[in-house]
């Protein structure tokens, strides 16, 4: 029997089968409801208010007695019984997050020291035309002018294109375009034109990250990016982060939603760019996508369930180029898909991608790349040696386990500041959007703490100081919490506060990040001051206010002008793969030699997160320039 | 409307649209009639006896006005008009043809000197399973085993392939077969099975023949041939020869429709190859095929027209391997489809099948590879060089324009032998199936003009000497015809002749194909003793006369014992080309270095030609033996 669902403020109404879950009517709504648990009933992020109507729902704990009198319940596990009105309260909505799409520009991309030789490119072709002494059939008569302008030995072409020749060739007065893409080391005649279409010739750089999709429309003769795009990442609806993406791939057609999800996105992004320059969809040739391990496989639709179990085994790391539309994504029928290699399930192709667009993977000198999501991904070395691991940080930099906590969008504490003088102390926040505050974002739970401890109000355990005297600060059930702003000056009538709770789990993400860039160094026995360059690239990267990162021994105390931000490295290098297949051929040697430690089993690395539990660090000598 | 059309003898009866032709009735019920001009009503080989019902015929000058009062029409032109009985007269019917399947041998293939190394072979893995130290995704795993095992840069692997892996792999405990398939330069999984199977592993070896399609079913673990199924191309119901089928193809849905009918064929032999053997048919994975360069057209597809139009050019000489499926092959879904390459349109993988079959192209002394059918085939070479052309003999070889000729097919004449004793001359001759005589087939025709050259009753200009007296000789409207047999003792109540018209037709065929080796020879510089070995390859070959055949000038005038029939040599060049990658690009190598010489336009060819235009040849010395 079919309900009718309608979505507060939104006001957009969508018909579900009874029994049906909010959150599954919202997902057909095209609605975002905040779900970090994947529907497990267990997050409470996706919380709404019934306001007309019935729904069965599980008692829980993550709702109040005061919330659930009021009419909260899960979106998540609540199943609708009759038509119902609900309103998704600000703090479940996702809106205006800024994403990162990396470095926009229209000039020529620098891709030195890599050759340009994009994945497919335009030749135009005036074959000679076929005589009774010139009698070579028309494939080898396009194959062999091609190997006289270009040396391929091996070439391949389909069996659809061969299908075409005999007409194209001979309607044209034999002046064609082959487009000619690179798949499995031999080159592919992947369509043949009629006339000089040489000119139009585009490629997608496309990073997909866990919240966001980000590309960038190429133009492959000029290698200038003349559109870029970016939206959420809709598999956000089934779960935040990659495990609860992955548990949601294990439910039956989970696999297959998830993939629909991401390619309508891409899909859309595509279908934009293409508006705003319009240009034909069908002069779209290649793709390239960059992406951690779990992303790429929910794009291909692989199996990824052992990503996520011991010994954490992906499907797959390098995976061949394929056509675009056997993944669902709308380019030219013919068009290719290659994707940046990946180095194991936790280190995937957006890091390849991301030591490719640094360049470290080149330099005599020493460097670090450090991205910091819901894990933090860390490479170290040189051009002739690379390390990496991954820290599992928790997503405490994005928000989620912080009572408070948000992403980077709308509403979102960015910066603080904190003043204390003498009983008194004075608290200063900018607001992202200049809107009243929702919530504490990444950069500014940083700048917290940071100043938290430069006042002294927060000892370096994580303790508030029960000796300081300081209005904001005032005890609840579990502990001490500090008041930033009191619900008469919030978007959501709630006090904004850092809790206990929160620092701790904070101590734990930065403990795991610091103990996992320690364990590289010394693993290959470099000091800190032997890096040249510290590289910060990821959504949370531009946010960042090193000193006060580095204050909280999050990271490395080296000189400030060490560090660097790259932006969104990860679509930067999927770019760079895109416009050479230098670079691409790169990224694979880089994927199979960059030699990965699994810290789940690493001694020293206990070692190092327990020193690191402290603020700034057990070892306070590591940090004595910022006490 | 719907009329029904029922065929005698045979009594099957088919429902057709009013308007429908015979012969498109004859289509739709299975039932082949011979025609030769493709349904243009000219060849009048088509004629049928109407029995009950109306037809609308066309005025035709193929049939006598006694035929047409009998009631004989053209099956190809005459429209349905209601339901109708017809009786496919004998000499329209094809049936228990001989056709060469080539030596069939239960004994291990002869494949020196080329390294056994299948198209697609099935290598079993016992995998190390992952660890947290060993912890490659699924795929590398399986990659580097294989590389580990044998030495392969490069290896592509299906997304199909890559979706089944991580399941396969951990329900089977790191125990599968993968099957390794050689494309475009590169080596593909083509796929996975659980477990050991490696001891299963089929390919299919493929002559499509304009007349004749043959397959071998081979044991790729022990290169034997375990079956060996043979039919009738069932294109021959859209036209006897090449060209007439292009054609066809030009119709609206005529290559569609040709297709089907050559993959039906195909599948229908592989389906009763796999129920002789009892083996699975997806343990079938590769298939290679050798035909002349029109039935791979039409195999494929592909556009044909111009092969048969100036300056005739084939579409594809050399074909990338494709999965069969997509030729509509039915083998295990993803099993492979190579054809053996092409020299050019009128020189097509058979002959180059044919080289490698023969090993012509691996020895230090000359030879000559001669292939008879409706076009003479005709290669000279040795390992360093090899030359080609295609003589236009016209198919008077396999009956057609000769009044009483037939292919050699049960009730045909196929040998002769004619003695003359004074006044009097003897005929004996035997008959295929050991019935009443219906016609004369091929190799008869050398016999008969060789004996009647011999006891004189025939001239050297292809005339019956008029001072002769012989009982046999009678005069025609345009000349004398030799009687074989009367009408009382054939099997088509009527009388079985040779005409100085069917004389003159052979007389042409011989002159080509021998004015074909003498430009080959010349342009070489090569005596005919210089050569080794002449090998007669085709359907042809096993019934010749070779004595006679030289008498008459067909064949040059070298030792006897210089001959060599090798059968279906296409086949054979088709299965080592399946066994042997080795002997694969041999064939490539051979189908691109061999000069082809066009005789169309060729001065010194005419001049050979009317040098040969004489039984044996106008130089007479030149058969002095045989006088």
């Amino acid at each position: 029997m079919p309900v009718k669902v309608t979505f507060l403020p939104i006001g957009k109404t969508v018909e579900v089968q009874k029994d049906s879950t909010i959150l599954e009517a919202a997902q057909e709504a095209g609605i975002y409801i905040n779900s970090i648990c994947g529907g497990a009933g267990v997050c409470g992020k996706c919380k709404v208010l019934l306001k007309e109507g019935y729904v069965d729902s599980k008692n829980t704990p993550v709702l109040t007695e005061e919330e659930k009198e009021k009419g909260y319940t899960l979106a998540c596990t609540s199943k609708i019984y009759s038509d119902i009105v609900v309103e998704i309260p600000l703090i479940s909505r996702l809106e205006g997050v800024k994403i990162l799409t990396g470095e926009i520009s229209t000039s020529v991309i620098q891709t030195q020291p890599y050759e340009i030789c994009p994945l497919t490119y335009k030749l135009f072709l005036n074959l000679t035309p076929p005589s009774l002494i010139d009698n070579t059939s028309d494939l080898s008569r396009i194959e062999s002018t091609i190997q006289n302008k270009k040396s391929y030995k091996i070439m391949q072409t389909g069996l659809t294109v061969i299908k075409q020749l005999s007409d194209l060739l001979r309607k044209n007065d034999w002046q064609v375009t082959v487009t000619l893409g690179q798949r499995g080391g031999t080159m592919e005649i992947v369509q043949v034109e009629p006339k000089d279409t040489s000119l139009y010739n585009y490629g997608i750089a496309l990073d997909i990250g866990t919240t966001t999709v980000v590309i960038y429309l190429v133009d492959l003769n000029t290698c200038r990016i003349i559109n870029t795009q970016a939206t959420y990442n809709s598999q956000i609806q089934f779960g935040d982060d990659v495990i609860s993406r992955i548990q949601y791939a294990e439910l039956p057609d989970g696999t297959a939603k998830l993939q629909k999800a991401i390619t309508d996105d891409i899909n859309n992004l595509i279908v934009e760019a293409v508006k705003e320059t319009k240009i034909d969809i069908n002069d779209i040739t290649s793709i390239v996508c960059a992406g951690n391990t779990t992303m790429i496989h929910l794009l291909l639709a692989l199996h990824s369930s052992n990503i996520r179990k011991m010994p954490y085994i992906p499907t797959a790391t390098f995976l061949p180029v394929i056509r675009a539309r056997e993944a669902n994504i709308k380019i030219n029928p013919r068009g290719l898909l290659s994707c940046i290699p990946a180095v194991g399930s936790y280190v995937g192709g957006d890091i390849t991608a991301g030591v490719i667009a640094c360049g470290m993977a080149e330099k005599e000198s020493i460097s670090m790349l450090i991205d910091i999501g819901t894990n933090g991904e860390i490479v170290l070395g040189n051009k002739d040696w690379l390390v990496c691991c991954s820290a599992s940080a928790g997503p405490s930099f994005e928000g989620v386990g912080i009572k408070c906590g948000m992403r980077a969008s709308k509403g979102a504490i960015e910066k603080v500041n904190i003043s204390a003088q003498k009983d008194k102390c004075n608290v200063n926040y900018k607001v992202i959007g200049g809107v009243k505050p929702r919530g504490i974002c990444g950069s500014a739970l940083i700048d917290i703490i940071s100043e938290l401890l430069k006042t002294g109000i927060l000892s370096r355990t994580g303790k508030f100081n029960r000796e300081v005297v300081c209005q904001h600060l005032r005890q609840y059930s579990e502990g001490y919490e500090f008041v930033f702003e009191t619900g008469e000056n919030t978007d959501t009538k709630q006090d904004i506060v850092i809790q206990e709770g929160d620092i701790a789990s904070i101590l734990r993400s930065k403990a795991a990040i610091y103990a996992s860039i320690s364990v590289l160094l010394k693993e290959m026995g470099v000091a800190p001051d032997d890096i040249e360059t510290i590289f910060i690239a990821g959504g949370f990267g531009n946010y960042l206010n090193i000193p006060k990162a580095i204050s909280i021994g999050l990271l490395p105390n080296i000189p400030v002008e060490k560090y660097k931000f790259i932006g969104n490295s990860s679509v930067n290098g999927a770019t760079l793969g895109l416009i050479s297949n230098d670079a691409y051929e790169k990224a694979e040697e880089i994927a199979r030699k960059m030699t990965y430690f699994e810290l789940m089993v690493n001694q020293e690395f206990m070692h190092e997160f327990v020193a690191a539990m402290f603020f700034p660090h057990t070892n306070l000598e590591l940090f004595k320039e910022y006490l």
